[in-house]
């Protein structure tokens, strides 16, 4: 933010601040790219107002969202497998027409760096044109270092290209790729001694994380990568008890993890872990949905433990090809039975601690002015309807980075 | 359509024609509003090219979605009924608290005509966004003559303000009205002899449905207001079989019903009789989504006896607040095991037909040309991922009415 761009004011807001609805209604400077006042409408000073462009006047306030588990960057996509199994082709055929996780990363190999950034471009708008501010992606589909680094390279290009946050994880322990079939421990060795320090070095990453399960890797594996990423000094997070009980959720508290996401089949023993060490449970309603799975993640528990529950896309071309932010809010409430305002707090305030950044997806003076402002009456009808088109001012930074007026009155 | 208008040209298409995907690319003119010539690419006559405007060239050309069942003319919303239901409250104590489809009621009757029309514009806008050119929109939220022909009223006025088609249906057979509690004989004598004749009048009204159930109303009553229909050339249409077997699908089937809606409990009988009719079986995947539903509709028989399936959006405030067709096509695939190609005739051919516009939702020489190019490489990527933006062009009556680059310029 430059020192002359304009203070901004929006008048009789219902605010959301990221985990409770302010009881009145709200007054709201911004300045210098961050939160400079909030005040009832009932008492504000006016003498605040100088100075200030009227930005706008009621409507919803709630900080931008934080969508803090995607794997928005691959090339390809998985349409023709998704037709093919609904039209009868069994997992055998699919697997044989070369389909699955592979396709996506034979494709994504394939790929030059900016067919990449090309391919994902129109998800990542799509994120934004629903309120996301920040978000977070992983690498997963290179399995190599050099196409696990070009991934992440991709996502650090994306955050310069387009208003907003973004932060890198990298997931080299997504998959085994198929030149290390049979040689899992030495894939693990690879990302360990090879694909971390080598992120770590182009300065790619900022968090590691790993898909911990009977068709993926095992706690002992994984294990490993979280030593690896302590000895660089990044932080770790988990694919953890999407299809089983691992105690890979117990294991990542052990390494302070950020988050432990999925988590349908955690025991009570893996919560009370989480809630010694911190860490967010990440629920993710999309693969839930998509995959038509039942078992449903100990929500009861994790409240009763007082575990922080983020939500986000998982936006993937496999399990959740979903960029709808508002709809993963009304999946939480409907599939889940989160209420309206978890879910919520699930994509800004919980969902910011899962990326280790608690300055963000609060609305509180002094933070950063990452913001969205909503064409309904009260938060919980963002997650009662499904309906593109309901923001009206995105705010990043402190400046006004899209506005539904500009764009109608352009038609 | 002014005989001035331009003559459009497309090229290369990927070309979905409301039942199956054309085998190769194909060339589209389109003038005087209407689908003027379909080539392969490779054997367009140039000829053809001269004087037409190159209106764009690849993605996917679908017809315009048909969104066959809607309920989206109301006021007020359900967001503190989902919130409070989330949040433990009892169904009693919902009702207790004026909550239920009477809240909705009451919010319609206490608004204006311009007021009823200003809410539902948003609504109507988001389906438009999203691809659809001809919708049906319902009464059913007024229960007495002078709110039933409102709601109509604001549904036609809707049309004239945005470019789609949009068709008429009274609901006064929706739910019954507090005035006429323990009196739903009264209340049916009401619709039949009351609300039709006066919504004829007014030409207001296209088709008259009901909704037959347990907690609505009995086959006999719906057959009085099937007869009433019929004596004013009006065709009809049912709620049927949604929470269980009424036989209402068959009765439907004998007033030669355009479509029965829901039918997750219809029999094998009904099937039949459906087919025998050429009744169309209009499925709502977001009701049964919303409602946590667990039995599906008859897929299997509604294939096997080749009764067409459409395919809507049931937007309304209480059990599908929705209005998003593509998440509609990804909702019937992955909750009713529909293949993409039967989402994409359900929202186009099926649904048109569903309407008794048989003249719409084809691509074909001599049919209006509503279309929509979509920015995807294969008609199944539509249903496959959830992601709003991804239409390229929405063409109306012959016209480009929405087009994505100039909204990405005016940003
Ligand atoms: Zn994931
Ligand atoms: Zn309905």
């Amino acid at each position: 933010m430059s020192p002359s761009a304009p203070r901004l004011l929006w008048r009789e807001l219902c605010l959301f601040d990221g985990l409770t609805t302010l009881a009145e209604p709200i007054n709201l400077l911004v300045a210098d790219g961050k939160v400079a006042g909030l005040w009832p409408t009932r008492l504000f000073p006016e003498a605040m107002a100088e100075g200030a462009v009227e930005a706008g006047r009621g409507g919803v306030m709630t900080p931008g969202l934080v969508d803090c588990h995607t794997h928005l960057v691959y090339a390809g996509n998985r349409a023709a497998e998704f037709e093919q199994r609904l039209e009868g082709a069994s997992y055998a055929e699919i697997a044989k027409a070369g389909g699955g996780i592979l396709s996506t990363v034979r494709a994504t190999r394939a790929a030059s760096e900016d067919e990449l950034l090309a391919q994902s471009l129109p998800r990542l708008q799509a994120l934004l044109d629903d309120g996301v501010t920040t978000l977070e992606i992983k690498s997963g589909y290179g399995l190599s270092s050099a196409d696990e680094l070009k991934m992440l390279r991709v996502a650090r290009r994306l955050g310069e290209l387009l208003p907003l946050r973004i932060t890198t994880t990298l997931l080299g322990a997504h998959a085994l790729p198929p030149e290390f079939a049979g040689d899992s421990d030495g894939y693990i060795a690879l990302v360990c001694n090879e694909m971390i320090p080598a992120a770590v070095a182009a300065g790619l990453v900022d968090a590691v994380d790993v898909f911990c399960e009977n068709i993926a890797f095992s706690p002992a594996q994984c294990e490993l990568v979280f030593q690896a990423a302590q000895r660089h000094g990044l932080p770790i997070k988990v694919h953890a008890e999407q299809l089983s009980n691992q105690g890979a959720s117990a294991l990542a508290a052990r390494y302070q993890g950020l988050s432990a996401d999925h988590i349908e089949f955690l025991d009570e023993a893996g919560v009370q872990a989480m809630a010694a060490a911190g860490t967010v449970a990440t629920l993710l309603p999309g693969a839930f949905y998509t995959l038509r799975e039942t078992q449903l993640p100990p929500i009861a528990l994790l409240r009763q433990y007082a575990v922080p529950m983020a939500l986000a896309s998982d936006a993937n071309p496999g399990t959740s090809p979903i960029c709808f932010p508002t709809l993963t809010l009304n999946q939480a409430c409907t599939l889940f039975r989160l209420t309206p305002r978890e879910a919520l707090a699930g994509m800004t305030a919980h969902a910011a601690r899962a990326l280790g950044r608690a300055d963000l997806g609060r609305i509180e003076v002094g933070a950063p002015a990452d913001l969205c402002l909503w064409d309904v009456q009260q938060p919980a009808e963002l997650a009662y309807a499904v309906q593109p088109g309901r923001l009206r001012q995105r705010i990043f930074n402190g400046a006004i980075s899209y506005s539904k007026e500009a764009n109608i009155h352009a038609r």
